[in-house]
Formats: structure tokens, sequence, C-alpha cells
């Protein structure tokens, strides 16, 4: 008799499996040539998701202590600018979505690298006679995070290694051991406004070394690398030929006393994956629109490296098909006024958060020059009480309720 | 002297590395830390990406004929009811979206797998007592693609095997083969309406096996498998203790004379990750919102599995939050006219290339019940010009500039 052969008692209209009787009879004939069948259910996450570690979600979580109820709670531990709704985007912005909605053009599958005209709009964005961009040199993503997830994963194999800056980004040692692939930390100085220690960061290359993470402005030190020091950067990689993930997401967010220099606007020699999005400068970040810059003058990635994020870039496809439809506005009707409404109220909150802390006796602030960030160094001997800066900013937590994140989540990356 | 001094040779305003002279003096003693440093560049894409393949662009990439010019193109290769223009999505889908701007409060960041009351949202359309779900049941994910991905990651190691239709949905194995999964076909029977060959598929379940892919509604059969048959497969999977993705983006995209039957409402015993979205019901598969459900009435997925999603969706975050945001009128607002419409319709168009194929001698089409895909079988032997399914869809091109993807493609994942 054949197993597959269900037999239902009558149980009313709706049978689950669990009323289903299976003639076992045939099981020696059918059966008997399964492999080695599970005798019970055991379900494993598997390595991969054991491996995807994210720090601040370990501190923030494992935080035990509540906010202070009689104080409304102020929240400064992600790089948000919609939390407080006192930074909206642009109505140019909020419009070119409502016309993208209304063609209806924009509802159905694209290539999973985006829509031509989009990746055309970008390259023409960034364009410039340093560093050239055509559609062809664009990858559109869901996001700057899967930007960077894609440039590790089409560089690195498990068991080879990649330079991440400390203090940084917790993402990159996220992506990186969910992957199997070693993350090195190379430091940067607080003393020389968070340049990295290049010494420190050329002795840590071997031959396994095969991308340089440099995250300029820097998420979360508010620093904005000068042109010299970018150039030194680059010098290291291309002596050591290691090509460069360029973090750039806060690219043209810097106050007016610096410049952000595109990494790529300085070599023609070094491959640079320059990740971006609209996240920051436009204050969308939920809206998850990212795209990855490829500059390869010498011809080093070559077509292999663009088909590998090509071919990477299928498993999911690419960001919200609305917001690529209205990548063309968003990129040329935004007036320039909203750019620097954003950065002179960014600005005006930094002078102030720094002169209230630098005036703290014990703490030392190191001024930001772009970003949404700013680091506080703090002398533990002023604060005795405290066992550490995880302490310190959970007592700010219960006492003020401010949230602010320990450096500890960003150093031990 | 420090070799990390650059001296910069007078070449204007933009020196770039090319230009910059790095004193080596001090190598011995600096570099002579470095281990191994690389002597040229070679920069070599990922064995991940090497393992990303997408046999339809495989097969569609290497065709070499062009359309009829004398023909307008008319693409049937990919399951997206936008390309024509004629299967527009409802104006509450589209108002819902314009609301979610004009609140302005769907900008920011939110919890990788998605505001808690959108989540809440899908729980309560989906809930049903055979099958309850709350929000911690409910992960929103970039598209229907983004949720099979996790689904897959959270359960495999690589080495370990999971259980894909044939014919069936190229993005199973593209994904699995990607992470080092093992992908073993099991055979869709063409003579009983596309119902699993259950004797086979049992017979490829060995103690590596961690995962059964279920595709019903079907792509690419359109084939809606009974209450009867979903309780056969439920017992098989019960009986192998193996955890069911139920991919069920066709879910309710059903004809009148067939009935769509949720997986997870036939069975309190079997976990199951059912995937859906809003591609394809609500016609906008490029806005990527997808989800995964999470039925485990027997906790044997456990907090495990659960933790283990949300880890892995911290990896690039969810889907685009304006389209979070309009979840909640999407599901309660669209009339059910809309739906019944884009159905009638698809059944119409069914019908009308069903009667249009049979009356051709040697094709043999399938009836679709549901979904957007029809099936043709070819008796090679009536087209002795064509070597087989390639060639026959090639020629089809070439000759009436119509473009449906062989079989093969399908067959051969």
């Amino acid at each position: 008799m054949d197993p597959y052969v269900i037999q239902m008692q009558d149980h009313g209209s709706l049978p689950s499996v669990l009323d289903v009787h299976v003639n076992v009879a045939g099981r020696s004939s059918v059966l008997g040539k399964v492999k080695s069948r599970k005798a019970r259910w055991s379900v494993r996450p598997s390595d991969m998701s054991n491996k995807t570690f994210n720090p601040i979600r370990a501190i923030v979580d494992n935080m035990k202590v509540k906010p202070n109820p009689n104080k409304t709670m102020i929240a400064l531990s992600i790089g948000d600018p919609t939390v407080f709704g006192n930074l909206p985007t642009d109505p140019e912005v909020t419009q070119a979505m409502k016309d993208a909605l209304d063609s209806g053009k924009f509802n159905g599958y694209v290539p999973s690298i985006g829509y031509l005209s989009s990746r055309e709009e970008v390259a023409s964005y960034y364009h410039c006679p340093e560093a050239p961009l055509e559609a062809k040199d664009v990858i559109l993503t869901s996001g700057c995070s899967q930007a960077i997830e894609l440039c590790l994963a089409v560089l690195a194999n498990p068991g080879q290694n990649i330079l991440v800056p400390r203090p940084g980004f917790s993402l990159y040692r996220t992506l990186a051991e969910s992957m199997g692939i070693e993350v090195k930390l190379y430091n940067l100085l607080p003393e020389k406004n968070w340049e990295i220690d290049l010494k420190q960061l050329e002795s840590l290359i071997d031959e396994k070394t095969v991308c340089l993470i440099v995250n300029n402005p820097s998420n979360p030190c508010g620093s904005v690398f000068s042109r010299r020091h970018l150039q030194k950067i680059l010098a290291v990689a291309a002596r050591q030929c290691v090509p460069i993930l360029a973090d750039e997401i806060y690219g043209d967010m810097v106050f007016s006393d610096s410049k952000f220099e595109p990494l790529a606007t300085l070599s023609s020699k070094v491959p640079i994956l320059s990740c971006g999005g609209l996240a920051k400068r436009w204050l969308v970040p939920g809206w998850r629109m990212g795209w990855i810059l490829i500059h390869d003058r010498r011809d080093i990635f070559g077509n292999e490296i663009r088909d590998g994020l090509t071919k990477l870039s299928q498993r999911i496809l690419g960001p919200c098909t609305l917001v690529q439809g209205a990548l063309k506005s968003i990129l040329c009707r935004t007036p320039r006024v909203f750019y620097h409404n954003t950065l002179s109220f960014l600005k005006s909150n930094a002078d102030l958060c720094y002169g209230a802390l630098a005036a703290i006796p014990g703490l030392r602030p190191i001024h930001p020059s772009g970003a949404m960030y700013l680091m506080v160094g703090i002398e533990m001997e002023h604060f005795p009480e405290f066992e550490n800066d995880v302490e310190f900013t959970e007592q700010l937590v219960a006492e003020q309720s401010v949230h602010c994140l320990p450096a500890t989540s960003r150093s031990l990356i």
C-alpha cells in the first residue's frame, strides 16, 4: 500500500497534520532507502547567524538601568537625524517621491543594480574630472549598509582580513565576522584630531589583507581628514597594494571650517569602492537608498570585481524603486539652502555641546568637524564612583535620561 | 626620517598620490615589521561572488538572438505585473504612501526587523485561529528575496542541504549555492498538476537536510496545491523532522476554481517560516516589502531561530520605512474589488493563452490555477528544426519578438 496515501479520520472540516495517520506498512520498501532520517526535531541556528554580532546592541540590550521617570528621554545614541522631528527632509525630496508614485512607472522589477537612468544620475552627481564616473561605475543598494556588505562580500574570503578603524562604525565588524572575515583594528588618534596611526595601520597588513576601510567623515568621531592625511593613507594603500572601501556616507556633511575631499579624487592608482547614500545628507536614513561608486582607473578591480558585485546584488535585488525613480529630482532639485541649513544646525548643536562639556572638569570633548557625532574623553580619576565608560553612560541614563553610547561599544570592535 | 611624512613636488593645486614621493629611507625599521607585503596589485572576487549564479541570467545573457525589428517585443519572461502598464496598483495603495510621506514620521531608522506597529498589522492581517500570529512572529524584509535569504541563512550551514522544487524559482539555488548550501531537487509532476513526487522527495532527505522549500502557488508552474496534497507534504516533513520554508508570495493569487491554503493553517506540529510580501498581490514588486511569518507552535524553532533571524536582519537593516509606514492602510483599505479585478484579468489572460496554445499541434500547455505563469510542454518531435527548449525560445524571440523562458532555466536548478 502506498505510504503516501493519507487516511484521515473524520474530524470535521479542518483536519491538521496531527490528525493524519500515515500508513507505514510500506515503510520498509520506501523509507528503507532514506538515509539516516532524523529521529526527532532539532533545528539549530546556523554558524553565520551565531557569528552575527552587533556590539552596540549587546551593550545597549545589557544595560539594566531605566531612565529617570521625571525627565524626558534624550536619545543621543544613534546617527538618526529624524528622531526629534526638527530635521525634516526638504519638500522637494517629498515632492520627488510623490511624482514617482503618481507616474506609476516605478513599481516594477528593475535590474538588481538599479535603473540605468538612476545610476546615470548618481554618476553625474558625483562625477568630477579627478574621479570620473559613468553609470557603469554605480551600483544602487538597499542602504549604505548593503553597499558595505556587497563590497566586503566581493573582496574577502573567510580567513582573509580587513582593516577597520578604532573607534569606528560597528557594522564593519558585524558584517565581516558574520562572513568569517578577520577584522584587524587600526587606531585613530584623538590627540591628532582622529587621524589614523599610519605606522600601526601598515604594521597590520599581511598577505591576507584584502581591504582597508576608510571612514571619512568619521562615525563616531565627527572628524574630517585633511587632503594631506588622505594622501598619506593612499600612499600606504598603494605601497601595500590594498584596495580601499571608502565609507563616505557623511560626505559633504562637514562644517564650514573643514572641507570634505572624496578619497577617489586624490588617487588614480588605488582602486576604491566608495559607499554612500541618501541617508544622512538628505535626512532619510529609513528609505534605504545607498550606492557603491567604483573608482578603478588602472583597471585593477577589472570586470571581475564589477561582475562579482552585480552577481551578489542579485541575491536580494536592490533598493525601493520609488526612491530610485525620485533620485534625479532629489539630487538635482534639492535647494542649496537645505544643505546649508542642516549643516548650520548641526554645527550650532556641536558648538553648544562642546562648550558645555568642555566646562565640566574631567570631561574632554573633541570638537567635531562634521557628521553627527561628538566624542568625549572621560578622565576617570575625576569620577571615582564609576568603574568605566559603560557605567558612566548607564548612570547618565538613570540620572538624567540622556542616552549616549559608551566608546567601549566602538573601541572593542 | 619618518616615512609617513609625504614630500610633495609642486604640481599645482591638485597633487594626486601618483605625485607623492614617500621617503623609504626608514623602510627597514618600519616596513621590516610588515609581513609578506604584496609585491603587486591582485584583487580577486571572493568565492561567494563566484558561486553566486543566476541560471535565468546565464541563459538570457547567452541568448545571441535579436528580436524581430518589425514586431513589438512582448516580454513574458519575468513575473512582473507592471511591465505593460495595464496592471496598476490600487489608488488606496498610492494614497497610503503619500500619507506616510506627508506625515514625516517614517524617514528614520527603525528596528532592523521593522516597526513594531507595522509588524502588528501584518500579524493581524494573516492571523487565523488555525495559525495564530502576533507581532513577535513577523520579520519585515527587503522584499521576499531577503525573506528567503534570511530563512536559508539562519537554518543552513555550508555543507548542509535543502530541498528545492524542480521546476522552481531560480533564486533558491542562487542563494543556497552562494552560501555553500547543497541544493537537492525534488520533482513536480506535470501529469498531476505539478504535485510533488513525495516518494522521490522523501528519498532525498538525509541527516544533513535542514529545510524543505514548498512554493505554493508555484512559480513557474502556476499550480495551487490542494489541502490534501499539502497535508501529505506536511506528513513527510513531520516524519522526517524537517522544517519548511513556505514561499507563499503568490498566496491568495488563485483563480476562483481553486483555493489557497496557507501551509501553516494545516499543521500545528511542523515549524514553518512563511515568506510573503506586497510584490504580487498589490502589484508593486519594486517596492521591496517582504516578510517572514514564524509559525512555531511546538516551540521547535524556539528563541534561537527567532534571535538568529533578528541578528541576521541587522546586517543591512530592513525595508524602506515609507512602505512600512503605509502598510496598515495598504492592508486594510485596499478594496476587495481590486484583488478581484486583478485575478479576473489574470485568469482571462491565462484562459486566452491556454486556449491558443492548446490548439497548436505539439504544444501541451498546462492550465494554471493561480499566480502569473503558464508552463508549456513541447513535444520536440513536432519541431524537428529545434534541438531543445532553449533553441525554441530563442527562435520565438527572433521570429515573433516574444520572450519566454525555456524551462531548462528552471529545471536545471
